[in-house]
């Protein structure tokens, strides 16, 4: 069915409309989360286009074609996720081709480069793989160099439809380096990123606001959101009607981070762990961790890091007082007077790593995690310490988190990368821990 | 507006369509992971309900309103999450009012159960937070026991609208307690859980479905589906037509996983570290980690187990070689033999752990995860080695993953405890691990 009553022209100046449908039973099974939205969102986020709607549908003909038509009508692009792979439930090129009246034609590009990489992997390809080799007989192809599946571009009804593959490791790269060129090409978003976002942390986002305000009031046309997520809040300053340059914009971030201090992290959307690993790489400075309730999710977060292993000597993971002495010198007089939750023992775990992995910073996380074990009285289910070995000196911070195990894990790792993130900013500046603290 | 012209009863036996609306910028501009579609699309596909469409909006009220309408006139339940709260970008409760025709009405139980809340945690309560106090004239209160946003039910030209909060803590517990028994109630779901999962590890999805092949041949009403996830595949039995019940469901399940051996893991919906946790727990051991590339993901996945310290004893994340040698006893002509990526060196490090931390199992990675560190010639990046140190003899397996790094990660952990339990199986029956491997 062809779709001329769709082509709505977008009217002049006005924001394009973006609609993101992804495809599959997994997803709306939960078996698979939508990390399709969250990567697209950003994306599109980051170019200043605000992605107005995601639609998850089954993998059913019907499904797919009625959600497309309603789509088509009222978007100026529409990206399908998913549904180009080789077998029976794959029907979205089909489903879409007939949506748009438009025929599939087989590409002998599509079908060599298909060829070629099952014999780079040595694999027999089979007669349904030949699927994945054809395309809208008005339309482009976007090659995949991670898959078998191209992405497929078709330009309609002064509308783009985009078709990608529903693997993340396919997808992204020909999100990224395909589709937004094309996109910022057609001047449907921009071709620079269009916010400045400055990342904070320690800091609510109330209490931010508040600061922010005798800056922001001198740039009445400034837009600004704010984000807070697991301990830590993002601002973001953008210029929709384009008063202010990005130069100008940048300026006015940089007055933000002044104002901070210690509370700024970085301009855009480096993780708190990648910051600390930049400052110990700069400094030449090396790390060990000690954990118990985080039970790994520290280590982890730097050693997902690329290249971790040139500052980060290791951790230990003391789920019990045993390893705690065995592995951290922590003495047993100490735990049985003060107990494994206790600021002297997030200072021996510290201490004990650094010297046992002969690391310049120690950072140890202790304390109840819950939900069931562990807590009383003074220090319930949810109160953490983290202890800090530092060539400044040592010291121990106590903190309480309610919430499930795993809100208190992440929000305790935060807290103890923050806390060290702002002990190397200290040490930078020659300032004594128990001056600044 | 009401919405007369939008309730199509419906027919009778036909599976009740459910839709989901996710409400919230903070989606579309991927600041946050839509684990509300993860958590109810799973909670419904176990109850024998297939979600059938997911949408996520804007915050306007425009927005909502239009998607409202349109999702109410299709399905049978729409369930809504988040802009409950109390400032003035939380507008759903406002919008689906005007547009089932219905007044919001000051609920003084709510009122009074925020008024407590604020009490009890000792903050002021500000005016803006009574909104939370409106309910639907014709509706009910879902009480929230975790956050001050009550849920709220409203039956209504023959279908359900539920509004949930938006906060997962506040919404999980809420869908689980109270939504989904009274949904069962109406016999919009099933009492119970409509499907027997079967759990396994090890073989491919193909490879599954051959083996089942010969089972599922003599049950030809039987609905069978496989899901693919991170080198494990599940396999759901379910009789949509009910011609066999849960029990007859429970004993083909039972000749799958005989038949299976060792590659079965478990019915449901345990994951391989909750099973493993299981057996150690079962039998009275105790297991130590060692990791490099994992850099503490392994150590994670265990004490994200409630009641982890029962068994597990810590965990050594040796990223450096001095860390193998200093924390591991791994010895340096090792080392500078075989390299850290080798049989030898994991073999090492899990009895070096199990030994440090006194442990009845040592398991320990190591390997390249990349992108662009380490690999070369024969142990190129996506290299894996597994060593294990068990009461049955001590072994290492080699294994190579493809991928990013986060996906290598993943991959050596879920493989790493996976012959973590064939190790324990095969201790039960007394299997020499040199016999049966």
């Amino acid at each position: 069915m062809a779709t001329s009553e769709s082509s709505k022209p977008r009217a002049t100046g006005a924001a394009p409309r973006y609609e993101l449908l992804t495809l599959g039973d997994e997803l709306l099974l939960g078996l698979t989360a939508n990390g399709h939205l969250t990567f697209i969102g950003a994306q599109l986020g980051r170019r200043g286009v605000l992605l107005q709607r995601n639609v998850t549908i089954t993998d059913e003909a019907d499904a797919i074609a009625a959600q497309f038509q309603e789509s088509w009508a009222r978007a100026d692009v529409v990206i399908t996720t998913g549904g180009l792979g080789p077998t029976c439930d794959d029907r979205t090129r089909e489903v879409l081709a007939m949506a748009l009246g438009q025929q599939l034609i087989l590409d002998p590009v599509i079908e060599q480069a298909i060829t070629d990489r099952f014999a780079k992997i040595n694999r027999k390809m089979t007669p349904n793989n030949l699927k994945q080799a054809y395309r809208f007989e008005r339309g482009e192809v976007l090659p995949n160099a991670n898959g078998t599946a191209p992405g497929l571009w078709v330009e309609q009804d002064g509308k783009v439809l985009i078709m990608l593959p529903g693997p993340p490791n396919e997808l992204q790269p020909m999100f990224t380096e395909q589709v937004v060129p094309r996109l910022a090409k057609l001047r449907l978003l921009s071709e620079s990123e269009a916010y400045v976002q400055i990342r904070t942390a320690g800091v609510g986002e109330s209490m931010l606001e508040t600061r922010f305000q005798e800056i922001f009031s001198r740039y009445p046309a400034l837009s600004i959101a704010y984000c807070a997520h697991q301990g830590q809040v993002d601002c973001r300053v953008s210029s929709p009607d384009k008063t202010y340059g990005m130069e100008k914009l940048r300026s006015i971030a940089q007055e933000c981070a002044t104002l901070l201090g210690d509370d700024f992290v970085c301009f855009g959307h480096d993780s708190l762990a990648k910051v600390v690993a930049d400052q110990l790489k700069g400094s030449g400075r090396t790390l060990a961790v000690a954990e118990s309730c985080t039970g790994g999710l520290l280590a982890n977060s730097f050693t997902d890091i690329c290249g971790a292993s040139k500052f980060f000597q290791g951790g230990i993971v003391s789920y019990s007082n045993d390893s705690k002495m065995l592995l951290l010198d922590c003495p047993e007089c100490l735990l049985s007077q003060h107990g494994a939750v206790s600021a002297e023992c997030a200072v021996a775990m510290a201490c004990g790593v650094a010297e046992q992995l002969a690391a310049d910073f120690g950072v140890a996380i202790t304390g109840f995690a819950g939900p069931t074990s562990g807590g009383c009285g003074e220090n319930p289910v949810g109160t953490i310490y983290i202890g800090m070995h530092a060539p400044g000196g040592d010291w121990s911070r106590k903190l309480t988190y309610p919430g499930p195990r795993g809100t208190v894990k992440v929000r305790s790792v935060t807290a103890a990368i923050d806390w060290l993130r702002r002990e190397l900013l200290r040490e930078v500046r020659k300032v004594p821990a128990s001056l600044a603290n």
